[in-house]
């Protein structure tokens, strides 16, 4: 690898930008028919090919009269017309307006002949020469007003004349240009083309969202092909998905190959493993152009971009394709990081803004919010680093109030699992750049946030803490709330910390966070076994005196925290160390993530008994030991118990309870704490 | 008509907005796939089917080993483990990692049994038996750390277990979301339906574009149809256009049915015809609900709000329904005004925001900017007014330099052409909502402004002035200008009132306004004739002499004003009065729009002679009589000179008539006028 060197220096993200730019990925222009034109990008200048409208046309209700006919009238002394016919919006005029008549007409009609004007209907009077006919049309008409020529007319091509420039080039047709094109009778209209971008992934362990997946091989589901296609339809192109690649060079050449005969760009994706970017890397190298490998950016650092040679797909099994038809030159190569939130934010960054050009979208305004940092944070890369941030939304409290200072801001929290956890994607709403040489953001510093998408709109409550069954429907009443089961213990440590709004904590805790209790509920806890408790668990001895494998959570959930306090009160009861008890229960360290995960060890046939909930255990079919109940209450912080999302959360659990609730319906073990008894 | 009585009272806005909330456009849920489910909306929470990753997976390449194996290990004491095989992605692992071993493992494989840590391959050096056998697989490894168990594991469920709530209902799918359901093997989702929103549209002088059209029976394009079909989609509606309906009752009656049995919502528009309204009002009395009819707007007064019987189309031609599938209960209607400007306006104050919450779609934060008035404006109706506004893009200039201020919002200035302008659609880029009790906004006064779409983006240029083909030309090169053809005469004035950043003059003008002249181009003027010139046409003089039928520009245009001179010197020359001279010129009353107008009139045959100019003359394969040429001059306001757009567009004036340049190829009778020499 050695013909590697020449990029041992990682490239600036400007340059990064630059031979992205210089790649060429705009299509060729298309046509499309107006009904489907809506978000498109014109390709040409439309001028009128018409007048509008194409005659003169009567702009009110009312009698087409010669202007001549009528000065001098007014309400005492009217003109008065013979009437010498109607012209409706539609019809072709059959009559002609001699001097000293006029014609009915309506709005929209056809000026007839000799008229020039048109007096509204509601500043004349009918006059019938026979006075007791009066449902016959009447004779003559009285004019009470006078009127100058062009008045109520809209002539021919006074809205838009014939030969006019009408729209520019590079306009995108939002439903008002739609309705101008109509105006002028285009039914088809020449667009940008909307750029091909193939996906590649690669990875011998990726599965497509919808196949069985076999975890013992290490399967996952394939997430960066379907974020990324969907990240290039909202960019304006047009995503082409690709079979799954392994790290096999022939068949990883096939692909990229035909990818690059069909496509303007080829993204690869998905593989964190080293040997599938050397395949690639070699793909690219023999057959194509590598044009920059590294750029000095966090996540992003192994960031490719180059060109793929058309003309490769003659020799695959698809042998439809004619030499004929093959394209000529290259498509552009962008390689993606393999982490699913390093890659939406380098695609977000450095691939979208490409695509958006190639389409000639500009890019939404709803894209980049500004914030202000919740926390203080370090860095010192030395490169840029590309943050992945959460938002939370502060209008609608007293924070707000404030007249359109920092404060009304949205709350900038950094977010990174790290270890491409998944559950990133949806915790971050977008990413911070933050400069190589800034070594510090303050706890309150604007910052600028570029959304993952312009349709990502900030959670407008942040809480965090234990997960519960109760809870996640309690969440679903509420609007764009984001909830981090990070547990009861962790929880509360955030909430001092000042980000979130709300902490939520079961069971019994060690620690003093000043907070408003909001109120909560109880919920009964113990051993989940399987279905009619074949071992005869009858409680926490049991576990320790027989040898049966059991399931834990971690210390930081509340489940924990009380079976914790069952183990020290038995411990106690016979007289043992805390410890040595704890040791004799198989399985006390395996801890698992959720609250339904020991259930489901449980149900799986993998542990005879689990830590967890008899709501859980009723709802998965297990049998249930009960070892008691514990609270579960909602805290806000202080100054945000005020804020709308906290109060409508609060009024929400008040309402737990009451008759029409149904919160705590088909839970069992679950009954209503109120506000004042948490 | 005494029923309409009951509404004689308009509604209020609110009430409207009421009315309108009651009805029920929301349909059923629907299901879709993961691929087109972005920007959907979920229907209902997903909560993880799997946990993710579902297995512990190695989060770094290296080896797997029993972290216990590596307490104290370090660089100066390494710890020696024999190795047993290795572990690669996708496959399932077929060693078991005793103690005193380890296993080479890549990253996101599974952790072999055994091992409950990974050491990164940098912290780690290959050892073996025979140093000869250098390409063998090592025997042992060195292990230079200590790790604790789990260090660059990511256990099963550790990014979200099995039962943890992933995404709440309410959710709006975007590419991250999609990423996160991906990881859950999640290919369907439920998501909230897109309600149905039928459009029928009325009048016997409508065509749908594509159509042949006979403006001599008064026809004209059919507008509002594709306007608001383009706005129920981005919306989130699915828009269904109906056949034209003209005036007649039962004709109608069937439309308006069918409608109702097929959509969520029924929308009526296009007829400004009293009785087309009637119509309709009688079928929605006869066959339905009116809740409202008429609300103190402006425009949108004739609005009606109601609701449609379904179950009403099994008498129509398609009896292919049977009584069975008729739908139940009503669908909602809400009827537009005629005019495309108003359309839009109540469609997008009213009826949109019913459409995304039926849809569960949010008002997108792009859809509203905060602007300040360019002009000051009088209002005095006493209704709510929705002030067609356009919108200049101040950012880019010197005004742009002051801190957030309200200096940088975009300029304000009311568009309203009046008579059903469909310009306006794209003059205008959304509207003001006028308190019925505001009598005056000043010019500075900070406004709202709901944009027509949230894609809508301002100008970063307002030019008004003469119409000319070079300018279109130019206009061309600029990035989202926008130009309204006034007439030179009318540009100057409205540049002198402050709104706009330049105007384009042509000929002789009396206006002094204070400018700064950023170049221009010379154009030969003079008589368009029919090809050949069969009248023998040789100048001014032979339109006086002979009955030739002429077409003339508005005096607004530098066109007429260079005419007007011309026969001021030829009445001077035969010293007779000027207006006896202009009287004996059959057409100098008959003045057409654009530039092009006259000619199009002679080429049509409908004109024996026009004003126009030598380009379009040869363009339009006419016959052209010079009477002069003139110079075509830009004109910056002042304070707008530095504006980055306006210095855009000066370096493109610059560059005429350079070598790469071509703006002039092509028109015949241009040359260039440099900055210096206007």
């Amino acid at each position: 690898m050695s013909d590697r060197k020449e990029f041992r220096d990682l490239a600036t993200p400007e340059a990064a930008r630059d031979a992205i730019a210089a790649l060429d990925l705009a299509p060729e222009p298309e046509t499309v028919s107006l009904s489907e034109a809506r978000g498109r990008v014109l390709a040409e200048r439309i001028d009128a090919a018409i007048d509008v409208p194409g005659f003169d046309r009567a702009s009110m209700d009312g009698y087409a009269v010669r202007a001549r006919d009528t000065f001098g009238a007014d309400e005492a002394d009217p003109a008065e017309l013979d009437l010498v016919g109607a012209v409706h919006a539609g019809a072709t005029p059959e009559v002609v307006v001699e001097p000293g008549t006029c014609a009915e007409i309506s709005t929209g009609a056809v000026m007839p002949d000799g008229a020039d004007a048109v007096v509204m209907v509601e500043r004349t009077d009918e006059l019938r020469e026979h006075e007791a006919a009066d449902t016959d049309d009447p004779d003559r008409i009285a004019v009470r007003t006078s009127v100058a020529p062009g008045d109520h007319v809209m002539s021919a091509g006074a809205d838009i004349a014939a030969g006019a420039r009408a729209l520019g080039p590079g306009t995108r047709l939002t439903p008002r240009e739609i309705g101008l094109l109509s105006a002028l009778g285009v039914d088809e209209v020449p667009v940008r083309g909307r750029p091909r971008v193939g996906i590649v992934s690669t990875g011998d362990e990726l599965v497509r969202p919808g196949e069985p997946l076999d975890p013992s091989r290490g399967e996952i589901y394939d997430v960066n092909s379907t974020t990324i296609a969907a990240g290039v339809s909202e960019a304006g192109g047009e995503p082409v998905l690709y079979p799954h690649a392994g790290d096999d060079y022939a068949q990883m050449e096939r692909l990229l190959r035909q990818a690059a005969d069909e496509c303007d760009l080829v993204l690869s994706s998905g593989s964190t493993s080293a040997s599938a970017v050397d395949v690639i890397y070699r793909v690219i190298e023999e057959r194509g152009d590598l044009l920059l490998h590294g750029v000095a950016v966090k996540p992003g650092k192994p960031m490719l971009v180059g060109r793929l040679d058309r003309g490769g797909s003659e020799g695959t099994d698809d042998e439809t394709e004619s030499d004929d038809d093959a394209p000529a030159g290259s498509s552009a190569y962008i390689g993606l990081p393999g982490y699913p939130v390093s890659a939406l934010t380098i695609f977000r960054t450095f691939v979208a803004t490409a695509i958006r050009e190639a389409a000639g979208q500009p890019e939404p305004a709803a894209a980049t919010v500004e914030g202000r940092m919740g926390v203080g944070e370090r860095y010192g890369e030395g490169r840029l680093r590309l943050m992945p941030v959460g938002l939370l939304d502060l209008a609608g409290g007293p924070a707000a109030e404030s007249p359109a200072g920092d404060a009304s801001l949205p709350l900038v929290y950094p977010v990174d699992k790290g270890s491409g956890a998944t559950t990133s994607l949806v915790e971050a709403d977008g990413v911070v750049a933050v400069d190589p040489d800034t070594e510090y953001l303050d706890a309150g510093e604007r910052v600028t946030v570029q959304l993952f998408s312009p349709d990502v709109r900030p959670p407008t409550l942040l809480g965090v803490g234990e997960d519960d069954p109760a809870l996640n429907r309690l969440l679903d009443r509420l609007d764009r709330p984001r909830y981090l089961p990070v547990g009861s213990r962790e929880g509360l440590r955030r909430l001092r910390d000042g980000v979130p709004d709300v902490a939520v904590v079961a069971g019994p805790t060690d620690r003093e966070v000043d907070s408003v209790a909001l109120g909560g509920w109880t919920r009964e806890w113990g051993l989940v076994v399987p279905a009619d408790n074949p071992a005869d668990v009858d409680g926490l001895g049991t576990l320790v005196d027989r040898d049966l494998r059991f399931v834990n959570r971690p210390t930081d959930s509340g489940l924990r925290r009380s079976l914790d306090e069952a183990v020290d009160a038995l411990a106690a009861e016979r007289s043992v160390p805390r410890g040595d008890l704890a040791e004799r229960i198989d399985g006390y360290q395996r801890t698992v993530r959720a609250f339904e995960s020991p259930v489901r060890a449980v149900a799986a046939g993998d542990a005879d008994a689990g830590l967890g909930l008899r709501a859980t255990a009723e709802r998965l079919g297990c049998g249930f030991v009960s070892l008691g109940e514990q609270s579960v209450v909602v805290r806000a912080a202080p100054d945000r118990a005020d804020r709308e999302s906290v109060r409508a959360l609060a009024a929400a659990i008040d309402a737990i309870g009451t008759e029409e609730d149904g919160l705590l319906d088909g839970l069992a073990g679950y009954s209503r704490n109120s506000r004042n008894e948490p």
